[in-house]
């Protein structure tokens, strides 16, 4: 292991500041519209959305407001997601008035803390007697967690502790109520996502106890008699969510991971957020507690989603009902359910196991999330929302085949269960944690996305400037800055689309091939201020072709430029998109994008299309037809993340190969 | 019109001798196997299948038995349609035994009958005030169809008109209660059935109440105010079905063919066995009564059924939800739902349109029902059914994506809804009534079933010996007896499979050309006795291609010989179907079946697999990988109705084309 890790990988946002045009767009986006916007919502005054009551069922349960609690048993995670994507926002970029807000909310959340360090909404206002009964169904822990990261956040973006001494205080309590001893409850949550919050608060904080409670729900989970089945008959089986029948979430067991011990977990199962939200924490803890047994579970399983359950988008969870992973293979591009939240989660997780083993199929899979399906989460306009992010649509028939009744063909502004838009803020906003990874010896960068860092090794401080056109051009420039030589290494991700990376120091070509561990070309030397490291990734567009047990992509490739995968549209291509041909040997062309499409690179080939003019009246089969008639036409590619940006029309990623 | 139609187009089965191995055996299954299990299974007496309770019902309700009702609202059904089956089967075959237990249950009818005619064992034992107070959700006129329907059949089978008239005071009762008239309630069924019911009753007595009380129903249907809200009202916003939300047939009016009338409406649309027994009902009704508005509402439902919504199984009904049609051109092939009982209905509608004009193409869609969907709904044993008729399976998928719960790879013993076995049954046994179809100056062959026929044209009696190997071999005999020269047309259908059909006359070829209309080649001539037709129809395995706007079928072909669709099986082809190609040139070859397959005819071709036996330990997704590695493999084929008979396993019908 000559490149062990330090116990805190992740570097503080303020070292880092992006200069990247594409990532600052996004961020500009989340800092004057969607999270304005979001703080709308969250009070109810956007006139166009369905009501969150989010905000006012704070006041409820802080007694400043009489009425009834509305929304989700997990309403109070959306405020939290706010407050941690506010975090995020400040920590680079001082808002007095957005702090004074954020400062607002936290004294409302601490009104609502109950003398006992409890804190959640639902319970306070709706059923106060009823705590800690339904952890199988009623996010009680989930709310926490997302709590817990917020106050984290926010004590590291403004210094401001306020929100993690609540948060610190509801930890404490939960860390007497749950356990092994007999006065406590033997529970874990339904909805993992205090695992990985109580790791930040252990590592922000030191407290032991919070890595304990971690171990509990971690190692508790799925443990036989079941907490599931003694919690529901001991509240004389009540039942919460009753979609797929009575107590159907304490029932399906491996609908939230708990049907085995996780040491016995073979594949990717259950609801896929749930799945990514768990397993991040698991492999937190197994990092911070050096636990063999558990970093190999977490490799196990991610291996299963990685290779067998992943679209080419990098989104997870193929089917609707239960929000879940399908079997190995079972990946449909028109039905798939692929929410951004589980493409969100699934980035928490590789990053952390990024940090657990610098191996860049973390990165390259953490890649493709990022710039294909959670950015597809959010319209270029960062006012309308993608739940559902597809791979085909056939707008006629969403309104009419109620398979697809979780398919949107356009976003939408707002939902009745808000966790995606928030969830996207909250990412984008903290995107620093996600380029850089601190080693021992040295510095990896996993995304490369324009920024400056600064870090120390062997306490002495490195800086480094990243720049370059990506994710529309390959060169990487990284630009060492340092006060005194200073021995380092530096590791760059080689991406797993590029075939032919090159890599000089000030401008003599390096050999790649020897310095490669892992998918990382690392260079270890002692640096000297100046020096300049020079990644050429040509990012020629590449076929993607699907595993022969894909059937659903069989025959057809997807295309993929640099990290970016592509997709037609009927606003470019005209309708019936399965009647358009890829020819094998066809060249790919670049084309600058305009308009709407402005500074993004489009492609284009010399493609055929199946002729369906007349086809209206043709029969609706034909006996030994002549071969189809062919004609050509010239195919534009936009990027995935891109699409559904101009009104309601056709899209499919996978093409047919003529 | 020179071939204009007697008012009884239908040959009574008695004048109908099966002489035809293929159907013999089938008639033999429904005889021996089919309908006695059915008589088990509606006594309760099948130990591994679901409880029917469908005679204890009717005990019940006769006083005769103490305890509750069980099954669906619609349970009289089964029983009715057992007894229609049984009044086939005893046409043709006497048999004492079986006919005594029909005479006790139709004794047993006659007892549960009111003192005002009404019938019908759910709400006399359930809900005796809530008589007629919900047609949308609660089949009480579908049942009084049903057992109408068996009424007539058993009436024509045996002479006997015990149920005729227990079921002729039903409609005379169903009469006073529905109607224009202000003391009436002006309802129709929210499933349709009774309205073809009703014009067989009508047929079989002569009354004009029937016809009369038949163009109510049809003519009330969909107008406004909508009956379905008013009774709704009425009732106090009751709901019977919550499937898919409370009182959603109620609201979702489409789904009974109710949201316009039927005038109005242009599509096939909502659930399929609705719609199908509605138009069979409606042609029936226009051919009757001569009605021209009728016969085009009806030529114009039937084109967008049968050019947008067919699968090439014979199947309709795309979606689960609803059991429903979707979209045109929107017929997925593994999440299809393609029930058995709406192409049995199918048949029933094509049969009417027959009557109402002679146009192959009603005879090629009944056909392409029979011959696949149909078959396929029961095994070889005659034990096991399928109510969901797909197009592919992929057993593992089944097991964990959930947009296949509707979905079987293997078939079922029996049904808690009972509906497609015995309907399979009464099909299958009344066989007869689709082969022919008298017209005014002679007759129509309509399907190719060896078969002995007496008919009389211009008072003169006209018998024809139907022979051949169909569905196996395409010479088709036809053989006159008469006692003396008979002028006739006889009609012989050119199916839209056969591209060169040939016909002789007593060896002399018969120029097809100049005779044909409408997909009936026309033999006009004084017919003398020993007169012998011979058509060839070359049966070479052909390749059918989906029209360009079917985005399931794209780039693939299914195979058909004769009438028969055929797939590819697991069991002789390996698993992952998906990657076998039948290569655009490959001629195929006919196989004679063994063991299970005895007497079938099997294809194969020389066909291609890509190679995918070291798929688990490859990436999922590759770049710009080398082209797939294809290896030879003969695929062979099975006849789509003979598929799942041997474990389960994938199957599909659509194959990639190289």
């Amino acid at each position: 292991m000559p490149h062990s890790l330090p116990k805190q990988p992740e570097i503080p946002l303020q070292n880092i500041t992006l200069t990247d045009s594409f990532w600052l767009e996004y961020q500009r986006l989340v800092k004057d519209v969607v999270v304005p916007y979001q703080w709308l919502a969250l009070n109810d005054k956007v006139d166009d959305a369905e009501p969150s009551h989010a905000i006012a069922n704070f006041r409820l349960a802080a007694g400043k407001e009489d009425g009834e609690f509305y929304g989700m048993v997990f309403q109070d995670s959306d405020v939290a997601k706010w407050l941690e994507a506010v975090a995020y926002l400040l920590a680079k970029n001082p808002d007095a008035e957005l702090e004074k807000t954020a400062d607002e909310v936290i004294e409302l959340v601490g009104e609502v803390q109950q003398p006992d360090g409890y804190l959640n909404t639902y319970f306070t206002v709706k059923a106060p007697k009823d705590r800690w009964t339904n952890l199988a169904e009623c996010h009680e822990l989930y709310c926490a967690g997302h709590l817990i990261e917020a106050g984290v956040a926010y004590a590291q973006a403004t210094g401001k502790t306020r929100l993690l001494d609540i948060v610190s205080r509801l930890a404490d309590h939960i860390a007497t109520v749950f356990g092994p001893e007999e006065h406590q409850l033997q529970g874990y949550p339904g909805h993992p996502e205090i695992e990985l919050a109580l790791m930040r608060l252990y590592e922000a904080t030191g407290t032991q106890r919070y890595l304990e409670l971690t171990r509990w729900f971690v190692d508790a989970r799925g443990t036989n008699p079941h907490y599931y089945d003694i919690e529901y008959a001991k509240r004389g089986e009540t039942s919460y969510w009753n979609t797929y029948g009575p107590a159907w979430m304490v029932k399906d067991k491996a609908y939230s991971q708990a049907h085995l011990p996780v040491a016995l977990q073979e594949t990717a199962i259950g609801h896929a957020v749930r799945f990514v939200y768990l397993y991040a924490g698991v492999a937190h803890l197994a990092r911070i507690t050096q636990d063999q047994e558990k970093r190999e579970i977490c490799q196990r399983l991610w291996e299963n989603m990685a290779q067998k359950q992943l679209y080419v988008t990098g989104a997870i969870g193929s089917q609707s009902s239960g929000e879940a992973f399908s079997c190995d293979y079972d990946l449909p591009n028109d039905t798939a359910y692929t929410e951004t939240c589980a493409s969100i989660g699934l980035i928490m997780f590789a990053n952390r196991m990024l940090q657990l083993e610098a191996d860049s199929r973390y990165a390259d899979v953490m890649e493709r999330a990022l710039y294909n399906t959670v950015l597809a989460g959010m319209a270029l306009d960062g006012k309308h929302f993608f739940y559902v992010n597809p791979l085909e649509v056939h707008p006629e028939s969403i309104r009419f085949n109620h398979i697809y009744d979780h398919v949107k063909p356009v976003r939408q502004r707002w939902f009745g269960c808000a966790c995606c838009p928030p969830n996207i803020s909250r990412l984008l906003a903290s995107l620093g944690h996600y380029i850089y990874a601190r080693r021992a010896d040295g510095l990896d960068i996993n995304l490369y996305v324009g920024s400056d860092v600064e870090t120390s090794v062997g306490g002495h401080t490195l800086k480094i400037k990243q720049s370059g056109g990506y994710p529309w051009q390959g060169t990487v420039l990284v630009d060492i800055a340092c006060n005194q030589p200073l021995r380092a290494t530096l590791g760059l991700r080689l991406p797993d689309w590029c075939a032919m990376p090159e890599l000089t120091l000030n401008g003599t070509p390096l050999e790649i091939g020897k310095r490669q561990q892992n998918g990382y070309v690392r260079v270890d030397r002692e640096w000297q201020d100046g020096d300049r490291l020079t990644l050429t990734l040509p990012m020629q567009v590449t076929r993607v072709k699907g595993n022969p047990l894909l059937r659903h992509v069989a025959g057809k490739v997807a295309v993929q430029r640099g990290p970016l995968v592509y997709c037609l549209e009927e606003a470019d291509n005209g309708d019936a998109l399965h009647n358009l041909h890829i020819p094998a040997a066809a060249e790919f062309r670049t084309l600058a994008g305009t308009g709407l499409f402005k500074g993004k690179t489009l492609l284009q080939v010399d493609g055929l299309r199946e002729d369906s003019a007349d086809a209206l009246h043709q029969p609706l089969y034909s006996y030994n037809p002549a071969p189809a008639r062919l004609t050509a036409q010239t195919l534009t590619f936009v990027p995935y993340f891109s699409w559904a940006n101009r009104g309601e029309g056709e899209m499919r990623v996978w093409i047919n190969e003529a």
